[in-house]
């Protein structure tokens, strides 16, 4: 079986759970389904091509799997590269939440596909803040049609997680340009065959600027300079990887004859912040990827469960079950199905939070989006992995054998909690700088925003709904006192302790989010059958969410209990990790 | 950095959790430090090898990776495979719990390797309990010596899971002995090039044996007769699996031309009885890999950890500090060294038992162990994966580079859960054949066992407990609570609603069970500081359990409620899946 694009899903997350503003109900509509046939069509089908294939190096070219260039060319001809991009840039001018829901699914279809589009945006967006008039004019429309996709070249083998040991150098020449030397690890689509010309945007140092993060600038540095001549740039190699075989990491080297020609993108020693315009756009993206590598496996182990026939189920009148008919293996596909469906609604909330930030909203939104990233980052993509892991299970030996295509889901999925910001970063973004946001007021107000579904679920009490209001209440008190006590443990003399909590926190704020978001999605379809709607999706929502309530929801407390209790570990670590 | 057996921590489990008894304590450490040094000397510097290499099937033939052959001789020679075996058939006659300590290193060290003595010792069981005195005469030593190591062919295409579907067909030559016919997959070292000869267990249908599970037996089926002719029987070919790539999975065919000889193991029809004897010491040493795969990620998360350095922890006076030192970092290796320690007292503790069974306690062990397999077999493997993607996570982008090693981890790991019966089928052999015994009374008795140490930390409160009884004491008592719902549930008109619980209840009794092995370390190390003692592993020991107790013991309450609360999702499953 293939992928097939959850649309209805997708549009009644939007309507009923994140909101959708700024297009049209009918064409949101349209767009969506003709996206779903891209993916189906087009993407999917090479998906398992390009995990066998990979990617061949042979002296600094990489070549992509057969097809590649092909359905590259069918998807930027499309339009697809620009969905969100302005409109006076050549782009759709569409919303991020409609962008959001097309990229779940090229990353459903073929994650190793759908990150050089995704990269590209995160470049778009850097570019469109940062960028001087005349480097928009030359590179702008290039990027937003996808003719020249864009690549972050941030990591050094010294400088991961930590930029300001970044080596990287800069020179100035005179002439507006600047030279750039120094080497690159872990270049996502640095070097390949899709495009005559390829943007990297690079972090280097200039000459005499302050050490660490603060002496860091962002330049634009082509493969292909505006004469027509190579730069002097080349990838001196790629990476033997777990997953995404199909998307080339490339080792880069700028400089090998003297330096590369680039051109700043803001300020001088300001290019972390330009980076980070491109690195926020680029972790909502990451957090969309896991949904839909969530979504993809979820769609092949629902299949596999319907087809295969195993033992004899209770109550059941056939000798031999289809194994989706025992609880067991209902639980596993019910909770990929929800935790797949909790990390779309985050994912959405985080994108029609940034849509609103244009709009009457304003700072609120922008402060809100800012906030669910690093939730929507590290939640989607720890569910992707768990998800993924689910699915090979169900599929029992024939998950473990590489031809069912179950275990490539789990390989790909590995890479999304350590790229672009590991999940330990996330979470430590959430508690030590997005929950003091505003003295914690964008926190307490999402945490208000959960709370009206529960007063929903009450008001709206049905035996259908059955321990979903309690259970939510109960991981929202959970994490009120949670936030409580990470602000605290911040402001104290020991910060160390609220660090230590973060990753708990943060997997607590998402459930409880999620759970938020499906009461909501439950109260939607509970208004609908109301109302004389007989399609049985809206009870199938209800007892998704009732699933999750009582199934899932309930860790919430244990997580509490973590970051209250637990970071005392901080003080014996040596001690313990020595035995 | 490779491999190092803990053998101080084993010694330790065994001595203060387990219990060892059948063996001078001097002669315990001895082996153990022998086992090591094998392990790590011999073992592991193949374990990289054997994952880039895999094996190779020709026209029949299986060809191990570069240097096997050579270490399965070491291993032999060495007597290492029949540690446990009878004396009386040449083996050492050791307790089960010293081996349960070996094939911890072996699968540590190298867990494809150790897979092959892993399956012979299943064969040895089920031949010693359940064959003919001419059979034991026959193959027996040989089985012992790992001469002719041994498989276990179950598995069919349309039977996995569930054994009543098999068709493999065993006719009576009317000489002793019988002719099968009949295809297996899966077969784990059904062929390869490290032994002259490969014992077969088999199991198939005689003519008109009743259907289902009741009409099967089990045969003995020799790669060479006794004639030193070739049996009627091949290796038709091999998976590309994701991981355990040096361990041959093969396809074999049985009876190509007019059928393989073979001979009856135990009764006609009584097959399945014969093969759990073997598949329950399976069952326990898979749990017992699952430890060894854990140890092995968390050492190697560890080291990599220690030497690789990014940020400045709070209160470093150095610039950048090893990972090590960050909060976050902290918490992910502690989480992967407590759950090791957990999964190795609980398999030690099944082991412990086996061997208490043949002691005064008689039955009551042996029904102890019956109750503790299916978690030693299922939450040690499930812990395996977690840990494995938690060192991933740990090295980074270095993590998802296959050549680091962290991967091979992950992906070796990921059978672990689904091979010798799913964790799902584990799960509900807990919850609906060993919590029954004895009317319930073997789990309440493992649960008062559990209550002790509790009781111990209340009485011997120490500050560097922390919440540790509190939190201990409540998992017990959700898990109290979970086994009468349970029982309660299981003697009910709708006994889906129990196994809908199943794998949460596993997963809650591993866990409780977990917190009061950990206790029991961390009272005994308390004793021997008070004692005098100067090992720092003392305090290193307390602090581990304090850890457990404080962030992973408290997930106890939410699965508890899963399994109480969670349950009525049978009913609307379907309809929760199609949306």
């Amino acid at each position: 079986m293939s992928y097939r694009a959850p649309v209805s899903e997708m549009l009644f997350t939007l309507r009923h759970v994140s909101g959708l503003d700024g297009v049209d109900p009918d064409d949101a509509e349209a767009i969506l389904n003709e996206a779903g046939r891209i993916a189906g069509d087009v993407l999917a089908p090479l998906n398992r091509v390009g995990d066998k294939h990979g990617t061949q190096f042979l002296d600094g070219t990489v070549t992509t799997p057969p097809g590649w260039r092909e359905a590259y060319a069918t998807f930027t001809s499309g339009g697809w590269n620009g969905l969100s991009a302005d409109p006076d840039h050549g782009g759709q001018g569409l919303p991020k939440a409609i962008d959001a829901a097309c990229t779940e699914m090229w990353s459903a279809a073929n994650l190793s596909f759908g990150l050089c589009p995704l990269l590209t945006q995160g470049g778009i967006e850097a570019l469109a803040a940062h960028g001087s008039e005349d480097l928009k004019a030359r590179y702008l429309e290039k990027l937003v049609s996808g003719e020249w996709p864009a690549t972050m070249n941030l990591t050094e083998p010294q400088a991961g997680s930590d930029l300001a040991l970044l080596r990287s150098r800069a020179e100035a020449v005179g002439d507006g340009s600047y030279r750039i030397t120094g080497s690159k690890i872990y270049i996502t689509y640095g070097e390949h065959d899709l495009s005559e010309n390829i943007v990297h945007l690079v972090l280097a140092r200039l000459k005499d600027a302050p050490a660490g993060t603060r002496g860091i600038s962002l330049f634009l540095v082509p493969k292909v300079l505006p004469d027509g001549s190579l730069n002097d740039l080349r990838c001196s190699g790629i990476e033997h990887k777990l997953g995404i075989h199909a998307s080339p990491t490339c080792s880069m080297a700028f400089g090998d004859n003297g330096g590369a020609t680039g051109w700043l993108i803001g300020d001088e020693n300001k290019g972390l912040a330009c980076m980070f315009t491109m690195m926020n756009a680029a972790r909502l993206g990451v957090g969309v990827q896991g949904v839909g590598l969530a979504e993809a496996a979820t769609q092949k182990a629902l299949a596999y469960a319907a087809e295969r026939r195993q033992g004899k189920a209770i109550g059941s009148a056939e000798a031999t079950s289809p194994i989706i008919a025992h609880p067991d293996v209902q639980r596993m596909l019910l909770t990929m199905k929800a935790y797949t469906a909790v990390s779309r609604a985050i994912c959405f909330l985080t994108a029609a939070a940034l849509d609103a930030a244009h709009g009457p909203e304003g700072k609120a939104a922008h402060d809100r989006a800012s906030l669910l990233t690093p939730v929507a980052k590290a939640f989607s993509t720890d569910i992707a992995n768990e998800v993924a892991s689910l699915g090979v299970q169900v599929h029992g030996g024939m998950g473990f054998v590489e031809e069912t295509g179950a275990a490539q889901f789990m390989r790909d999925a590995r890479i999304l909690g350590i790229y672009e910001g590991t999940n330990g970063i996330q979470a430590i973004d959430l508690t030590a700088r997005k929950l003091p946001l505003n003295g914690g007021a964008t926190a307490r107000a999402q945490i208000a925003w959960m709370r009206k579904a529960a007063e929903g679920l009450l008001k709206n009490a049905a035996p259908a709904f059955g321990h979903m209001a309690a259970r939510l209440r109960g991981a929202i008190e959970s994490l009120d006192r949670a936030t409580s006590h990470q602000l605290a443990a911040l402001a104290s003399n020991r910060p160390e302790t609220a660090l230590a909590g973060a990753a708990p926190y943060l997997r607590l704020f998402g459930l409880a989010l999620g759970g938020a978001s499906l009461a909501r999605a439950a109260l939607a379809s509970a208004a609908a059958l109301k109302a004389g709607e007989t399609d049985p999706a809206h009870a199938g929502r209800i007892a998704l969410a009732r699933f999750y309530a009582e199934n899932l929801l309930p860790a919430a407390g244990g997580l509490e209990e973590a970051v209250l209790g637990g970071g005392a570990f901080t003080d014996d670590a040596a001690l313990a990790l020595a035995v």
